[in-house]
């Protein structure tokens, strides 16, 4: 019997249960109800428990914790290999999963750690001037929601859907309520107890819900985000909930998508294209017996090479064992239940007035092991639609299996157009060794996809697959698909965060995000900051260098020692024509390494190192005889990986005599922090 | 009578006319219907003639039609301001919603030429490294959405409502189905009128709905977009029409938003932080009789300073003379509409349980000018709810008018708190000058908030105001507000375009972004590329050069001559105790000098400057004695503002002598044009 874990208890359901079968003889695997399970209190345990633990954390923070959990399952996936047998994955499907999964959570720590600040909130983009006088700017950042991420996941992927969507979530600082799909809650189930045992996540912060969502959405308001997979209909009835709209709940959906596979014209027998083409379109309707969400369904081929590539394709599904997911030689294991078997078999039936079959039989199987009655088997079956432009059920009816349709084109605008009717997928993939091809199908299809690939002989050997989202890549599509988006790095983390603009004066946002920005203060430090270790280092400390004349001989020099006797610098003249330059000016080069020449504090100190610049623009150029100075501030500080040592960026601008500006830039150095640079000291 | 302009033709209703009553004296001002309109046909116009058109444009090109369509509405808004006096607008309601709405198609016009490239899709963010070989990597585009946007305005901005709107849509490529509230259509058709006799947008690119949306949602699927600016509830029966649901049509919505302006405890009588808040409370409760989404409804204070700022915000109201907009002595007009007044008689009537009323009678005003029976004045009101934690209606009741009500809080979390109640709007107002004042309100107030503005001495002088959306940031709010977001920059551009991931071989990423990412190839050109017009350049083009050895007599000359001599230049045994370096390193200033040697072409030519770097990094010490080498490559080409040049990036890596990459950095150059060069030559 499985449990709910709601309020930091384990709730065990005693009325209302369900029978979970297995997938592969059909024997009762699990029961599972949400029978006892106080959505309200769960809802105010997340806003008043789990949300205020995880937004006390710093984004780093909570990337460590995703880490220590991600470390903790590794060591323990076999367990849930194990149980996923029974849900029909193979041990090929499992790395999708389970792994999958796990790496997903890696992933995310690992951006955390190495994109996000060691705050609460994000700085997004620049600073946007607002006045005249410069003493009005804007910015925007990012906070965490104060509510909950509700998960409602897909029976395919019990482990990978609960984590691709979690590890976001609590990187952004929200807690989770996660509910799988009955038909796989027992892998989930065991799952969560992982992350339970791991124990290091916040109170609060993880809650999960087996069974029914019974009266969950009522209890949402617009600080909480619906994040569904599924069908389309529950997705439809979730989303006009009345809350969800009252309360302008974010709601993201992946749902329905009808994938295609499209080769390329150029495309011949026995080009890479093709093999590549046939390889992954099977490999598609089996993996997980082609119950993916992003599987290809419509095999969309130039009519002069349909039959080469049908009778590939046939001839590889012709290899494909189906049978107990456990046997070594069975690529594809059952369905996921008796009733998913029995939806596709309508679909097939409801695709039948637009299609013919042209490989596999849809009622007949023989597996190897596993029940041929009570198991859910099915072969693989090809279909093929032979006007697919005036077709409309194989561009909206998934058949959530093995099964994908053949389609033959005309032109690469009629291929935009038979993929178009698919009105918004997840992904489409694009076979082609040739530019324009590539061209025109990537940009016709993207605006009606969240993903593209492009596969060819280039990258065929390292390439992640058509039906593979990535955490740092969008997995999500229009129309159709839902509209919704997840992960895509960054962008999935702030799908739970709210943009807000902040106006102010430059010294008041600069107080708020911790961050210099132009017109705030920079009051000289007394002691030359460079001589200062990193925790001693104050946003806006700013050391004024004195100047320096650059002379018509610091110019030739320059030239001679490093080489560089671009004419702008040595032929008057020419230079004079020039439509940017009044005359020979300095190397902007020159400029740079003078102007170190001013800060730069040469004894050993806790500065350690100049690791890069940014955004560096030579603004007014330099004539000989002009005098250069520096101002330097602390614009940022944040952790280095190791502990031992912090970044700074300084704001460096470079002014002229007149107190013009002749060089902006961001300069990076690593400092020493206190307690390592006494043992510094002392080495 | 208004018509319609759909299918690019003016479309005369002959049925269904609803008469449009003057805000001043009541008389008829025009009549409206959008009977005889075929909103099927203006959605497959829509598709069929404006997408295409605009989708054949670059961003540069739009751009520049937005800019030649905001001068020409420039010289002639003086027929607007005429007209709009009969929705009760003042001169000062006109700055905002006439001059305001040209404002955001020029600053649009000018974000599409400086932020966007001179191509017909945007690259979003950095390459996605998915392979270990690198043969394999992705990144992300955005391209046009190959369908609509329908916008649905509200009556109080007839001008900025449809521009704020319409400018970034054209800008995304988008074409535009544009509907007003039909109370102020008569300044809505005659801005179309204008933007018809402009003439400098494609056929298609706009279309006018002047009456009912009829059955337009009806025809929408998932490649449009609506966006919703008005009440809640018209706007949660719009986002459950089927189609948005089932087609997943991507729906913005600003609606309802008890917005809050925030005094902070360190504010006294007389400081300059409570006056500017009496200021604004003030201009936000009179500007536009108080008919904006953004207005101050909840006026929270200090329960110690409650007396004095109520007192204030009375004495400031009572110098407000409602009236006639058209006369130069009266500061506020008449609400919109005699029902707009009912409607708000009865909010003031409805919060009357949880307040009492301190200034202004609703059912009471003296007129200068205008028809004090048949013309929508109203006197502003000022209300006070003393346990403002306590109450609901004050938190969820918006009194679209000249209406506001006084809450006094205890604590900071308090004032969040009640703040919070309002859940979600579209902007709070802090005053205080505190930085811990204002870190707490701020970061409490923000993820309940699209924009949060701080106002204190420091900025007031060029303050934009709390109610004044601007297009450089994000307009829109959670929860209550409706959860969309307009404007922001160029985010409110993408959410008319698709965000779709593309994965493949860098060669492959590269020509269809036309932009050089590592891995991708790299040919050695066979004229140096220095010495090449803009428009010969190819991405991809490189420079392979020779090596150098840098010596310690390098070194130490480089050290004497800048004046940097930084101890891991000088001093050995210092240097090493550095963790990052072996011994003596070379200047990272010096690489970047001798690396320009060997790459620059000192000749005249089309190369004409280096105008900066990005993206610098130092990734390995280079020791006296060892090698260095360039590789340079063209990354991307875009045209500068200037038409005899073009901005080209470069990308440049360093090497040593065992082909380990010691510097890699984005060189920008600035490149004659062809025609510009031979004048160049000539001169």
């Amino acid at each position: 019997m499985l449990a709910s874990f709601v309020q930091d208890r384990w709730v065990t359901p005693t009325d209302g249960l369900v029978d979970i079968p297995s997938a592969i003889d059909g024997r009762t695997v699990a029961c599972a109800s949400s029978d006892g399970v106080d959505f309200a209190a769960a809802v105010q345990h997340a806003r008043e428990v789990g949300g205020p633990a995880l937004r006390a954390l710093t984004f780093h923070e909570r990337a460590d914790r995703l880490k220590a959990l991600a470390a903790f399952l590794s060591e323990r996936k076999e367990a849930l290999y194990a149980l996923s047998a029974d849900t029909g994955a193979t041990k090929r499907d499992n790395l999708f999963d389970i792994d999958g999964g796990i790496g997903t959570l890696f992933a995310y720590a690992s951006r955390g750690r190495r994109e996000l600040p060691a705050e609460r909130f994000v700085i997004e983009g620049g600073t946007e001037a607002l006045s005249r006088g410069g003493s009005f700017v804007g910015l925007h950042v990012l906070t965490p929601l104060n509510g909950v991420g509700v998960h409602i996941n897909a029976f395919n992927f019990p482990c990978w859907g609960m984590l691709e969507k979690l590890a976001p979530t609590i990187l952004a600082g929200v807690p989770v309520i996660t509910k799988p799909a009955t038909a796989t809650a027992y892998v989930a189930e065991a799952l969560v107890r992982l992350i339970v045992e791991a124990n290091v996540l916040p109170k609060g912060a993880v809650q999960f819900v087996c069974g029914s969502a019974g009266d969950l959405l009522d209890h949402l308001g617009g600080q909480d985000v619906v994040s569904f997979t599924g069908s389309a209909e529950t997705s439809e009835r979730l989303r006009n909930h009345p809350s969800i709209g009252r309360n302008a709940v974010r709601f993201i959906a992946e749902r329905d998508s009808l994938n295609a596979a499209v080769l390329g014209p150029d495309a011949t027998a026995g080009s890479p294209e093709l093999d590549l083409f046939v390889k992954e379109v099977v490999r598609e309707m089996t993996v997980k017996a082609g119950q993916k969400c992003t599987a290809v369904r419509r095999i969309v081929v130039p009519r002069s090479l349909e039959t080469t590539v049908t009778d590939a394709i046939k001839a590889q599904l012709d290899k494909i064992t189906v049978g107990d997911p456990r046997r070594d030689e069975v690529r594809m294991g059952p369905l996921a239940s008796l009733s998913q078997r029995a939806a596709l078999r309508d679909a097939v039936a409801a695709l039948s007035a637009e299609t013919e079959i042209v490989a596999g039989d849809p009622e007949r199987v023989a597996p190897v092991g596993g029940d041929a009655d009570k198991g859910a088997f099915m072969a693989p079956v090809l279909l093929r639609c032979a006007e697919p432009l005036r077709a409309r059920r194989v561009h909206t009816i998934e058949p959530f299996g093995p099964v994908a349709t053949v389609m033959p084109y005309d032109t690469l605008d009629d291929a935009v157009a038979i993929v178009a009717k698919g009105e918004g997928s997840l992904v489409a993939s694009v076979f082609t060794y040739d530019e324009a091809v590539a061209d025109a199908l990537v940009f016709g299809l993207a605006p009606f996809h969240g993903r593209v690939l492009i596969l060819d002989r280039d990258c065929a050997k390292e390439s992640t697959g058509h039906g593979s989202p990535l955490p740092g890549l969008v997995h999500g599509g229009p129309g159709r698909a839902g509209g919704g988006e997840e992960m895509g790095g960054l962008r999935g983390v702030f799908h739970y965060m709210q943009r807000t603009a902040l106006q102010g004066s430059p010294a008041r946002l600069a107080s708020l995000t911790r961050t210099w920005l132009k017109g705030a203060p920079a009051p000289v430090a007394a002691v030359h900051p460079f001589k200062r270790e990193y925790e001693a280092l104050a946003v806006g400390d700013t050391v004024e260098t004195g100047s320096r004349t650059i002379t018509i001989a610091d110019i030739e020099h320059f030239a001679d020692f490093t080489g560089d006797s671009f004419y702008a610098h040595m032929d008057e003249a020419a230079a004079k024509a020039n439509p940017f330059f009044p005359g020979r000016v300095a190397h902007g080069y020159l400029i740079l390494s003078f102007a170190a020449g001013l800060f730069v504090d040469p004894a050993p100190g806790p500065l350690l190192a100049n690791y890069g610049l940014d955004n560096l623009r030579f603004l007014k150029p330099v004539s000989p005889g002009e005098a250069i100075r520096v101002r330097l501030t602390v614009k940022e500080k944040r952790p280095a990986r190791k502990p031992e040592y912090g970044e700074v960026r300084w704001d460096v601008e470079v002014f002229n005599q007149d107190g013009e500006t002749v060089a902006r830039y961001d300069l990076l150095t690593m400092s020493a922090r206190r307690d390592a640079s006494s043992s510094a000291a002392a080495a």
